[in-house]
C-alpha cells in the first residue's frame, strides 16, 4: 500500500508482530480465560450453554479490492460478516481468532489500520480476540477469521426448522450493498489512471456503507428475545435473499411465497438501480452481503413480530411440492433461483 | 494438478461442492450436537471444562510446495499441525473447521484428496470436521484450520508456568523434518526438467514422513495422564526447540540449560546432515515442523518422567538472569538463539 510512513514488518518479525498488534486486548467476557499468545486460546463455558463456531476465509481479488476498500474497513466487515453467523444461530458471539497472510507490499501500519477496524468490530459487539497470527504470502491478502458463540440450550435456530404456515420475515432493506459495489466498481473504471481526482458519492452515502461497513444485527437477535419469539428457521443473507430461501426451504423440507410488493429496498437503492438500468428486485433478491437476518416463524407470532421495528414481513412457508415462488406485482408466481454471488461458479 | 481424470469445481458449485466433500462425515464426539450445513457448527461442552481453540493459515509457495507434497499427505498435515497445538495445552481435540480457497488449477477430485487425508487425520484422532468452506482464490491454495478441544477444569497447560530447576523434556526426536525437507528440496532441483526420473529416497524414509506426514503426540498427552504428570509448561515444537524454548523462558520468566548430549536425534538425520555438511544440532535446535512435545515438569516428578517411552530428559530450568543456553559437549555455554523458521523475516 502507498505511505509516507511505513515500516517494514520485517523489522518487528512475526511473533513481535502479534504482540504489537494484541498487546492492548483485554477480554471482557468471562467465557475468555485465555487469549492470543499461547498454542491456543483457552476458554469456558456454562453448563449445557450451546457454542456456536464458524469460519470464513477471504481472498484479496475474490473477497475485497483493495483499491477502493480501506483496510481498516476491511478488518470491520471481516468481523463483521463472522458476528453475523452466529447472530444468525439466535446466538451471542463471544470471541474471535484472526489469522493473517500477506506478501511484501504490506507494513505495519497496514496491519494497525486493518487490526483497529477488527477491534472497532469486536467493541462494539462484546467479543474478545483470542488468537492472532501472521505468516507471509506470495502474492496478496488472505484473512481466515473463526467466531465462536454461545445460546442457551436448545435455543440454536438452525436453516431446518421451518414448516409449511410460518411467516417469512427480513431485517432492514436488501441490496443496498450491492448497488455500493456497483458504485465503487464504476468509480473504479472511470477513474482508473486520473491521480487526484475524487468521486463524487453525495446522496449515496447509504450504499457505499453498506458495503463497506456492514453492521451485523445484534439489535433484531434482542428484539427476538425481548418479544419473546424464536425463530423455526434462520440465517442471514450473505449471497442474496433468493439464495438463502432456497437453503432453508431445502434443508427444511418446504417451498415458499414472498411477494414482491414486500421485499424491502432503500430509496437510494431504487434510484442507483434505475441509474444502472437493473431491476431493484432482482438485485435485491440476488445482490448478496446485506446481512440482514432472514428468518421464519410460526404464524401464531404474526401479532407479535409485526410489531418489530426494522422487521418486514415477505412471505409465508407452503409445502415443499409447491416450490419456491417470487409472486409479483400482477401476481404471477416466478420459481426463485439461486443466482446469488458464487465465487466458484464458471464464468 | 495434472490428472487424466479431471472434473471442473464449476460443475458442483460452491454449496454442490461442499456436500460432496462433507456428506459422509459423522460426528463421534458427544461434544458436536450439529456439523457442517449452517451458519455455524453447534457445540456443547461440559461444566467447567476448558475449552482449547486454536487456528493456522496455511499459503502455498510459503507453507507448502504442490511439486512434491501431494494433496492427501497436505490435507492430513494440515489437520494435523493444528490438533498438536491442542495437545500441547495438554489437551484432547474434539473438532476442526476447515475453509479452502483454491485457483482454477484445481479439480474436485484434488480437493476429494485432500480432504482424504483431513479426514484419516480426524479419524486416527476421533476428531469431527464440523465446518468446511470453499472459495477461490486468485493464485494458488490458502488452507485455514481452526481446531477446538478441551481440557478438564484448570489442567490446561500454558507456556508460562515454568519454574527454576523444573526438567525440561522434548518427545521424539528433532531435526528430521528439516533435514526430510532437505531432500525434497534437493531432489525438485535436480530432477527440475527431466521427466519420469524418479527419485531414490532409500534409506531416508523415516526423514520424508516426518516432512510430509507427521503426527500430533496424543500418545505423549496420554502417557502424561497416565502418570500423573501435570507439566508446568508445555509447546509443540513447529519453529525448532531453540525458538520454543526461548518462548517459554520468556513467557515464564525463567533461563534454562539444555545439554548438547541429550538432544534427541534420529541416525537418518544425522547421515543426511553429514551428506549435506550440515551440523546435525543446530538442525535439530533450529530445524522446525517436528510437531514434538517439549514441556516441563517439577523435578520432583523425574523418577517418574524418566521411566516415559520415547520423552528424553534435554536439561532443566534456571534463573532469568543466567539466560538461555545450549551446554556443548565439551562443556562452553553457547547462547540460544532463536533462528526457527520464520515466514516473515528479511531475506
Amino acid at each position: 500500500m502507498n505511505r509516507t510512513n511505513r515500516t517494514e514488518i520485517s523489522t518487528l518479525g512475526e511473533f513481535g508482530l502479534i504482540e504489537h498488534l494484541t498487546s492492548d486486548i483485554t477480554p471482557v467476557n468471562a467465557e475468555t480465560l485465555m487469549g492470543v499468545g499461547d498454542d491456543a486460546a483457552i476458554l469456558s463455558f456454562k453448563e449445557g450453554e450451546e457454542v456456536l463456531v464458524t469460519t470464513d476465509l477471504l481472498m484479496e481479488g475474490v473477497h475485497f479490492d483493495l483499491t477502493y476498500v480501506p483496510l481498516r474497513h476491511l478488518g470491520y466487515k471481516a468481523a463483521m460478516v463472522n458476528l453475523s453467523d452466529i447472530y444468525a444461530m439466535n446466538g451471542t458471539p463471544k470471541q474471535i481468532t484472526v489469522s493473517v497472510a500477506l506478501s511484501k507490499r504490506f507494513c505495519i501500519e497496514d496491519l494497525e489500520d486493518f487490526y483497529a477496524g477488527l477491534k472497532l468490530a469486536c467493541e462494539r459487539h462484546n467479543v474478545d480476540i483470542v488468537g492472532g497470527d501472521t505468516s507471509s504470502s506470495l502474492t496478496g491478502l488472505a484473512i481466515s477469521i473463526t467466531a465462536i458463540g454461545t445460546a442457551p440450550a436448545g435455543k440454536s435456530v438452525k436453516r431446518s426448522g421451518a414448516k409449511p404456515t410460518d411467516l417469512i420475515c427480513v431485517s432492514g432493506d436488501l441490496g443496498a450493498a450491492y448497488m455500493g459495489l456497483q458504485l465503487l466498481e464504476r468509480e473504479k473504471i472511470a477513474l482508473d489512471g486520473e491521480e487526484g481526482v475524487q468521486p463524487d458519492f453525495a446522496g449515496k452515502e447509504y450504499l457505499l456503507e453498506r458495503q463497506l461497513k456492514p453492521e451485523a444485527r445484534r439489535d433484531i437477535v434482542e428484539a427476538l428475545r425481548e418479544a419473546n419469539i424464536v425463530p423455526t428457521s434462520m440465517m442471514d443473507v450473505s449471497d442474496g435473499l433468493s439464495s438463502e430461501l432456497l437453503h432453508i426451504c431445502k434443508q427444511s423440507g418446504v417451498g415458499c411465497r414472498i411477494y414482491e410488493d414486500n421485499i424491502p429496498i432503500d430509496y437510494q437503492t431504487a434510484v442507483m438501480a434505475e441509474e444502472l438500468n437493473l431491476n431493484v428486485i432482482t438485485c435485491a433478491l440476488n445482490g448478496g452481503e446485506d446481512y440482514e437476518l432472514l428468518f421464519t416463524v410460526p404464524i401464531a407470532d404474526y401479532e407479535k413480530v409485526a410489531t418489530l421495528k426494522n422487521v418486514r414481513l415477505v412471505g409465508h412457508i407452503v409445502k415443499e411440492e409447491l416450490g419456491a415462488a417470487l409472486v409479483t406485482r400482477d401476481g404471477v408466481e416466478m420459481e426463485l433461483k439461486a443466482q446469488g454471488w458464487n465465487p466458484l461458479k464458471s464464468e
